[in-house]
């Protein structure tokens, strides 16, 4: 192994460096100016999580938080321009992400008023509602809730239990909870602060139950301050305590006996009911209209990705800081060595680092799909389907990276990053659910998969069968590159014969590209050729076939993330201006790339993609890419542009330098001085 | 893929089935008697963790479960009986080490006041200090903080810049902190409780620094009630404050501004200085008598082992009920299903089991170990050195797995996982630090891997070279087998030549030490080689040798503590009387072993020792182990032995199954009586 690299020939005239600036506006993107000014925010104490408060007191804390972001900060931009809001389904997103800076509960109690209950007003209400009932969700004047999971079905929202009969004599639908199981189960604001809630029931009327719909109903009393009462008349509840993380949300159980609510608050948009109890909705075949229904949700899942990929750039910033400043055991040289300068440190931080970019340039892809959608300029079923996909891959695979990468800067800080002032606890702690809720990543991922599988087989369909593998490397690329996958990209990639070739040259994007799109199409391939034989067998051995492959299916979902994050970081870098800057960011791009092929080393291997003696070439190579990376690691995440009012952990201020260049002083006075004991081992011989 | 599996001729006339009973009872162990006096007093709900307590309010309920401990538990077995205790070092830690189910806070400040600063003074003092100085610290009447670690060298112990200065003049010891990188840091008990500390510092007396040497020293006035008042003169402090978990424990920071403590209270065994201030210690190197000093308290570090390991089991007997309990989505049969039903929950969870076994069986052999060295009974250097390398490994290995365990288990568990009530993420929290405290697990394995090399440098000097690299899997095996690795074993394993061979059948057992132990053998040479040139550069040079293989040494070390973990398991299932039991813990250990080949796929298809043709029998294997042992799943959770009191989780107490038993009761009567909404779909013809 050596530490330098013969430079490529386009590489020789260029010095590589970060320039932190231009790199910054460049992450900021297309809605910067909305994303500064929550940051602008959140930079403000009165916006910041005091960690160790106590429950009750964060509870009241954040509740305060949301009320001034509504005068203060630009949260209801998502809304129509009529009542207050701007329209911009992208740029509130935007913002909105940034907020997990201050506090996460902050962020999240402000999605379950903003994005979960209002905007489910906005979603499947008519404009009608929308005039009656979004400017008290908007203005906080109504905190509410969003009761859609329960304690027996979380992930399989179209089981859910409570029950809206409608009642044809007093035109009110009845809402009731029939057993245990059906508690409205996890709600934010259903603790404590909320007044009212979206009830997501079976729609019953006629005798007919037409699947899941949701309901505006009022749950407490409002006190003359405007703050929670007791609860309505049928309406009960409890208090789910203390939480593994985001312990400034009061989340509670909701439970309903025979209340009832008028007719006018069924949310109507995709589905009405008469006043003589006739159903009726603009989606006639009930399954498309409940993921209709869903996926005008996707919203939750698009800014989780957004919130947990800043988390991850503050975890970094703090830990790479401290790390160029911390120094333990004496070098060579007698002077103690700084942590980044030992190989196994920069193992340990400068991937992450990589990863944190690609899944920050696929967050900034989707969040384009997702404004193009919601903004209506291109909003078609197939679109629809597509953000949904992307949102639900990306979004298990940030949270899941946004928790391993805060743990691994925490445990690079040692004792201090347990500290709780140094933030990488709390983050991580927050974030947690981040991965279970809206939408467990789990269930999330088998939808990618099954996806990738139908498309697939749509796919078979229409061409032959050597066209057939390409289909999800074009996917991924046009999401990406386009927005939608509609627009077939021209066939940019090598070929099949090619890419099925043993790789010459792992830093090249095209072997990369042809590496990381293999293994998906291949995977793809195996399982839908696996799961062939389900459609001629009877339901129980059909579905005992699916079982068994579930778990590969999950791992090819996986897979497909990581070359949607790959892709996108690969289109990024033809927007980096500033040459130094881009030859730096390309390597960040190449050890993404190659520690997602070291990771599934095993499967190159096997499946014959790469030669044993070509597959350690993978691993030398990030070696050198990590110590090449290493001298500009803190560049890369001061363009996160974090300033010390965001990152707020004491390690990360310069203190730690300071403290060490005290200590190094002293030393130094003292030898001046010839005060310096003599070490014990100095006069003894050697043994 | 099968999902049967034809049976070896030997498993035919045995059925597979656990016994639980005499399974717990093997589990328990030596000091099985001990563990269950333990698990009683932490059943009592006085020592269980209340969450969400406020930290103040927790630490001072901590305090006072340790003030009930001394009385009511056996917390002082490892002190001379002549004081009170019972000489029994193994006992000790085996009942210490289940006090984790109360809460781990409780265990971990009950460590810092009997496992560090009493122990310190057991183990680092002479028999007139014991009789001195150890009553108080035993009976907890003076609480006490263990002052090592300094805000600038947490790892780096040697390099500790507080200073005792001795003046003869006085006969006292002058302690002194030159600066704040000084500052002692993160001690258990500064905070607030305690009012004696041992203080590590660099002891100076005519001139001449004989390195680091503990001195006992009071650091705050007690109050009539025994309480802690003021600092004393001289000395300083600030609390820490609140941290990512172990909240009950008042952890700090302290500094000396000349403080003078008598000449006697330095602790002396190793090290005296004479009234005239002559130094003398019976260990002549001071490199040697420093890591002697060290190494007499490797218990932290075996109790951290066997903490993590009954964390994660009761953290998979949570998961694993609540899995085979909660139901989502309706199957093929319209019945909804059991979530360890599925294959992905299943590969989530089953291998975790065989992990927590692995682990187990290898933390009995090293209190074994342990208690050999500590009892006296084979107490040489080089029993001390191996309880010390098995002691890193092990740590660090069990703690990381915990933290892995935990947070799989609460997500398998869904948001139900996130309330606090159910405890997993407050493990996790609480067991957070364990990977970076009493040794942090990068520079334990690091040690570890020095070892290795050591020992492969030394074998290498002795014998010829075609046996030279036995001798790894040997110490393994040895460690395990005989309690030290100075009994060699027979060759038991077989000879080189055919080790190196591919594999042909994956499922037995010196197929699976095989491959593991090449594996660390290879790893072994390959680094050796490449840091060979080492000795012959200049040091600057060697460093950065070092440096590059850092990342391998690290990772060698861990595969050396899966192999031991793997030989403690095999050598477990020798001791297992049930033959059904047997079986199944076969598998379990068979699972375990091709979990870490899984692992390290790559490594193996690289290093010619598996041909891919054979490399993807591995994962096939683990499918068909996983679906084997998911029936025993249950069984194999319980036989860890905890009660519904050590549980103490909601979602684990059969709650789960009772909500969805009156769920489907309530749909089967709805359709008994006529009385279902027909489903929308129902009545719509198929589009």
């Amino acid at each position: 192994m050596t530490t330098t690299v013969a430079p490529s020939a386009k590489d020789v005239d260029v010095e590589a460096r970060v320039d932190v600036a231009s790199l910054t506006h460049q992450l900021l993107g297309r809605w910067g100016d909305l994303r500064l000014f929550s940051r602008a925010i959140v930079g403000d104490p009165r916006f910041q999580k005091i960690e160790g408060l106590p429950v009750a007191e964060h509870r009241e804390r954040v509740l305060e938080q949301l009320k001034l972001l509504v005068t203060e900060a630009k949260v209801l931009r998502a809304f129509p321009e009529r009542l207050g809001g701007a329209d911009d389904a992208g740029g509130s997103l935007a913002g909105f992400e940034e907020l997990v800076a201050g506090d996460p509960s902050m962020q999240i109690k402000g999605g379950v008023q903003w994005g979960l209950f209002a905007s489910a007003i906005l979603h499947l209400g008519t404009p009608e509602q929308h005039d009656r009932l979004l400017p008290g969700a908007m203005t906080l004047a109504v905190p509410g809730a969003f009761a859609m999971t329960e304690i027996g079905h979380g992930s399989d929202v179209a089981s859910v239990a409570t029950t809206a009969t409608y009642d044809e004599e007093t035109q009110e639908f009845v809402i009731h909870t029939p057993f245990k199981a059906a508690w409205k189960e996890y709600l934010g604001n259903a603790g404590k602060h909320g007044v009212a809630a979206v009830v997501f029931a079976q729609l019953i009327t006629k005798g007919v139950n037409h699947g899941v719909h949701a309901f505006y109903t009022p749950i407490r009393e409002q006190n003359p301050d405007g703050s929670a009462g007791a609860f309505l008349p049928g309406i009960g509840g409890e208090d789910d305590g203390v939480k593994g993380g985001l312990n400034g949300i009061d989340n509670g159980r909701l439970h309903f006996t025979n209340v009832r609510v008028p007719r006018e608050n069924l949310l109507a948009r995709y589905g009405a009911v008469a006043a003589d109890g006739t159903y009726s909705s603009p989606i006639e075949s009930s399954g498309r209209r409940f993921f209709t229904m869903l996926g005008s949700l996707v919203q939750g899942r698009v800014s989780l990705d957004g919130a947990a990929v800043n988390a991850q750039k503050i975890g970094l910033a703090i830990a790479v800081r401290y790390g160029n400043e911390r120094r333990q055991f004496p070098g060579a040289n007698g002077e103690e060595t700084v942590l980044l300068d030992y190989g196994r440190h920069q193992r340990r931080l400068v991937p992450l680092i990589a990863r944190t970019y690609a899944a920050h340039f696929a967050h900034d892809r989707l969040l384009d799909l997702f404004h193009a959608v919601f903004s209506g300029e291109t909003d078609t079923p197939e679109s629809r389907e597509d953000l949904e996909t992307m949102a639900a891959a990306l979004k298990a695979s940030s949270t899941w990276t946004a928790l391993s990468t805060l743990q691994e800067c925490r445990e690079a800080c040692g004792g201090a990053g347990f500290i709780a002032e140094n933030r990488l606890t709390g983050l991580r702690s927050d974030l947690d659910v981040y991965v279970t809720f809206e939408g467990d990543n789990t269930v999330l991922l088998q939808l990618v998969g099954k996806r990738l599988l139908s498309d697939y087989a749509n796919e078979f369909k229409n061409i032959d069968a050597g066209g057939m593998a390409r289909l999800v490397v074009e996917r991924a690329a046009d999401t990406v590159l386009y927005g939608t996958p509609v627009a077939r990209a021209l066939q940019t990639i090598t070929d099949q014969g090619q890419r099925r070739r043993a790789v010459g040259h792992l830093r090249g994007e095209d072997a990369q590209r042809a590496l990381l799109a293999d293994r998906v199409e291949t995977m793809v391939e195996h399982v839908a050729g696996r799961l062939r034989p389900a459609s001629k067998l009877p339901a129980a051995e059909a579905a005992a076939l699916f079982n068994q492959n579930q778990h590969e299916l999950i791992e090819m979902a996986k897979a497909h993330a990581e070359l949607v994050q790959w892709e996108a970081f690969t289109k990024a870098l033809l927007d980096v201006k500033d040459e130094g800057t881009r030859r730096v960011l390309t390597w960040v791009r190449d050890l993404y790339g190659l520690t997602v092929i070291e990771n599934n080393l095993a499967w190159y291997l096997m499946n014959g993609r790469l030669t044993g003696q070509r597959a350690r070439t993978v691993s030398s190579y990030i070696d050198r890419l990590v110590l090449r990376l290493r001298p500009h690691a803190q560049d890369l995440v001061d363009a996160f542009g974090y300033g010390p009012e965001h990152l707020r952990a004491p390690i990360a201020t310069g203190a730690e330098k300071e403290r060490q260049d005290e200590a190094r002083a002293y030393y130094r006075a003292l030898r001046a001085a010839g005060d310096e004991p003599v070490k014990e081992k100095h006069l003894q011989k050697k043994r």
